[in-house]
């Protein structure tokens, strides 16, 4: 076994605390990966305080986790010592269903294992990557591109392919029309690729302090949720709308930004239903949609595009033990826009 | 102007009692229908109720119109004296947006003008199919082909192009599975044209009398809504679920049906907001969608179609005094499929 240090909730809404603990040795295709950087999701907040389920404690949350491959089992040929690679938002999967088939090994049919609080396939809890090392089947270790720094790398590995997924699938580019609600570390991504797909990037925002970080990000123009007019004047402009609030809001406002057969996509998830008023989606036959991370494929395919284009998060780098006090800004939506753990400092 | 007889809800809520009024006379493009039979839509009683909003009364209901063309404007050139017609759900568009050019009139930028209820070009207003006669531009005007009984075409206008629209747009046929919740007037045309089309139907429904009905119509299954163990029996089979329920109903059991990238279309519209909980759509990153009515083009596409295939729905045809009774009956479910009113009876 290997030993590793991190950051734990001992139990549910408990403050983290240093954790030590064993991953498996190396076996077959997997890899040792010396974390170097891990970012917070809001995921890690709702799972750490048992707001999405029971969960399993003590967790070590983290899912946006870049760092160097230390250590290889037999039958790995991916992946060489000294690789700069990342870990995303699952493990494992079952790679014989037709969404695993297809690509889509978040959609696996008997579920992925996530890379936290899941069971693996040896029947062991899945620890995450606020740590300093993790053990992964290469098949499901990413290469991070040449040119893309690894700390600004890590929040690709679930804000960013969470954004650019659904803008893919929805064909986002020169001539499209995009609205992004809420400039968290997901939004700020959204508006990033949006941008740089050559959309034309409206963001939707409860805060009017968002407005000249919108513009400097990408976006070509800022609506306050608040605001009725500026709502009504671009109504049924929008081709998709991106939702990334993950807490409960009115969605009748949204479906009125969009254009005719346009869609809102959640990606954000309140654990709460929303309230859809039929009328809204009737009219004009748009569509509320859902979208979960992306495939290995796909997440790839983003990484390479992000290094290619030069498209990485703006994040501020923290030490393990500020994580708490980083939780609570992430809470109050206090972070531009993402925080990275220094995991060397564990 | 030429008198007409009819029957009117006097004021919202009211029962429907005969109504005499006018039309304009016959100009530019109009053409006079002698309305031969109207259908009963579970919209005329929201209408008439004033479920829907304010609305204008007295109200003529009726957007399920069959006729006979019995005069023309002197710029008529599609029909003549003695066609058999039908008349929808709208009269006039702007014509010139681009829903209009796209053949999607029912989404008109400006409002499509309602058969009912709403102002129409001379700032009149609309009057439904419960009468003897109606006057509207030929080019809202579709034909009814021979081979389709008048009676049984009346209900093709709403109830048939509401759920034949989202049919074509989701590809149903060979090898598709279909999801019908409610089986009353659109959802026994939803079955009808599913399996028409060749796709597997299982119908969803909160009465067990209905499992009979629903194999004679052609469905392949049938689930009760409250039978947990066949809903699990079914979870992620179907590729598309139509949702004909036009009352408040729990959402959920219903996105659990769908394959991943399924899509729950609603065509039936709950005057209060559904609750709609964000994981059912973003795990299996399924759609939820409107859809309403269709453009004249696939409304003239679909009368053919079922004057080809000999699809026509199950009709009881009633007196017009007997509408207040049948107006009860609809909302009690107590109706196989159609109310259909005979007009030459006013």
């Amino acid at each position: 076994m290997i030993p590793v240090r991190g950051y734990a909730a001992p139990q549910p809404g408990a403050p983290l605390k240093p954790h030590a603990f064993e991953r498996r040795s190396p076996v077959r295709h997997d890899v040792v990966i010396d974390i170097l950087y891990c970012g917070i999701c809001h995921s890690d907040i709702h799972s750490a305080r048992g707001e999405w389920g029971e969960g399993t404690f003590p967790l070590v949350p983290g899912h946006e986790i870049v760092g160097r491959v230390s250590g290889r089992g037999p039958k790995t040929r991916r992946f060489k010592v000294g690789d700069v690679v990342g870990v995303g938002c699952y493990v494992e999967s079952c790679g014989a269903c037709p969404s695993c088939r297809s690509n889509l090994e978040q959609h696996c049919a008997r579920g992925p294992v996530f890379t936290y609080g899941d069971k693996d396939r040896f029947g062991r809890t899945t620890q995450g990557g606020y740590s300093t090392r993790i053990v992964v089947d290469e098949n499901y270790v990413l290469r991070i591109p040449r040119g893309l720094p690894p700390d600004k790398a890590a929040p690709l590995l679930c804000a960013g392919i969470t954004t650019y997924s659904p803008l893919r699938r929805w064909n986002m580019g020169p001539g499209k029309t995009l609205g992004v609600v809420g400039l968290g570390g997901l939004g700020h991504m959204a508006v990033k690729f949006g941008a740089a797909m050559g959309a034309r990037v409206l963001v939707i925002s409860t805060s009017p302090r968002k407005a000249p970080e919108a513009r400097r990000l990408g976006a070509r123009g800022f609506l306050l949720s608040t605001d009725k007019k500026g709502l009504a004047k671009h109504a049924s402009s929008l081709d998709l709308v991106i939702d990334t609030v993950s807490a409960n809001h009115p969605m009748e406002p949204l479906f009125d930004l969009l254009k005719r057969d346009g869609t809102l996509v959640m990606v954000g998830a309140s654990p709460t239903a929303l309230a859809v008023p039929p009328f809204a989606l009737i009219l004009g036959r748009k569509q509320l949609a859902g979208s979960l991370i992306g495939g290995l494929k796909e997440t790839q395919e983003m990484l390479d595009y992000c290094g290619r284009r030069k498209i990485t998060p703006d994040i501020e780098t923290i030490a393990p033990a500020e994580i708490n006090r980083a939780y609570a800004r992430v809470v109050k939506g206090d972070v531009r826009y993402r925080f990275v753990i220094d995991c060397g400092k564990f």
